[in-house]
């Protein structure tokens, strides 16, 4: 049953390991294009982002099936289904992250038609550099096969989420001071909200990563940042 | 190579199916139960969704496990194996679609803390029920292979949509005439949105059935509804 040539295998999963990295990088460019293109009020480059996340949808397409060609022709068991299994994730998560860049880029055609929140572009781009930071990492650490970096990525997701709480509650106080600010930062807290998601997937990426490397996932849960389900200030 | 024993195949995946149908019903009560809880401001009902979310994750789980040890058992190759790959992502969406009512959830218990925004619990009960519908068809043509039962579900996604538009549009609204009301429609919009986002999986289940019984993913782009990210009223 086991027709696993281990040659043969190996080389499947390094073509599809190349694909992998080869998307990570298109879509770390799409999480610093999107945020640039909004803190500079960059029409065109949001538009390009927008196209830009086609490529990014092909690669899932080859990856997949590629992972599935290999599952076929080689038929691994226990560990090597296994790899190929999590990989799988790991395009799926880029997928939906390049999916986020992209309606971040959607809103920002939209925002430069209204007067800038003070703060909240800049506050936004410094987000979108941390996830993206993370998800180099992530890769990085998916390559090297380094479960000690994906548990300094998955550790720092709290970082990210706490700027997204304090983004929430600033749109909160912009809108109740000006009802004028109201449509502008219901778009910039959308925004926000794709951004903490982005660190979400990041995050499941990285433990996608350690259980690649040592097996298991990891135990001890990491603590959840995203506090503004609680927010019940009023102004 | 071919290693695939047709009636052992089929025998695990009438069991991977199970599996899938009983995480299906515990989403759809997820579903109803949230938008319940909502409607009828019960925030025992909430905290019981939350609570219930881990069932469905472990179901989950299962799902995946089988799956690998059905690939590795059986080794199925081209339409058995897409089969398999395609029963993986009926459950990750799954997943996220029970994600999505537990944060509804979890908004809930802090709405009822503040004072009701008039008709909007109406009109979330109204499109979750509609999405639970949607999921409903949608699993009875995974189990019949009823393709066109599929692309019915495919169309209505429209409808959440326009309810979703409808919606922000509303909350926009309440929130310019009363900052009072800024804070409760901001999780209100949250709610409408994971709810239009169930309505986006629920599609893509829809898709996954149609691929699992033609072989082929639909071609014709459907339309997409969320067209929130043009609005630019200012007020």
């Amino acid at each position: 049953m086991n027709a696993h040539i281990s040659s043969a295998y190996d080389r499947d999963l390094e073509g599809i390991t190349t694909l992998i990295m080869q998307m990570g990088g298109l879509v770390e460019e799409a999480i610093l294009r999107a945020a640039n293109s909004l803190a500079n009020r960059d029409v065109e480059m949001a538009e390009a982002v927008r196209k830009a996340d086609e490529a990014i949808d092909a690669l899932e397409e080859q990856i997949n099936e590629e992972a599935a060609r290999t599952i076929a022709l080689r038929a691994p068991v226990s560990k090597d289904l296994r790899t190929i299994l999590s990989v799988l994730r790991l395009s799926a998560s880029l997928e939906r992250i390049g999916d986020y860049a992209k309606n971040i880029a959607k809103r920002t055609s939209v925002l430069v038609e209204m007067n800038p929140v003070p703060g909240a572009d800049t506050a936004l781009r410094r987000m979108a550099r941390e996830v993206e930071q993370m998800l180099k990492d992530t890769l990085d650490a998916y390559v090297r096969g380094d479960a000690e970096l994906a548990e300094v990525v998955r550790q720092r997701d709290q970082e990210v989420d706490q700027m997204y709480n304090a983004l929430f509650r600033e749109f909160l106080t912009f809108m109740m001071e000006d009802p004028r600010n109201i449509t502008a930062c219901m778009h910039l807290h959308f925004m926000a909200k794709n951004i903490e998601r982005m660190g979400d997937l990041t995050t499941n990426m990285a433990e996608q990563v350690i259980y690649l490397v040592t097996g298991e996932m990891p135990e001890e849960a990491r603590p959840k940042g995203d506090k503004t389900a609680f927010v019940v200030e009023t102004g």
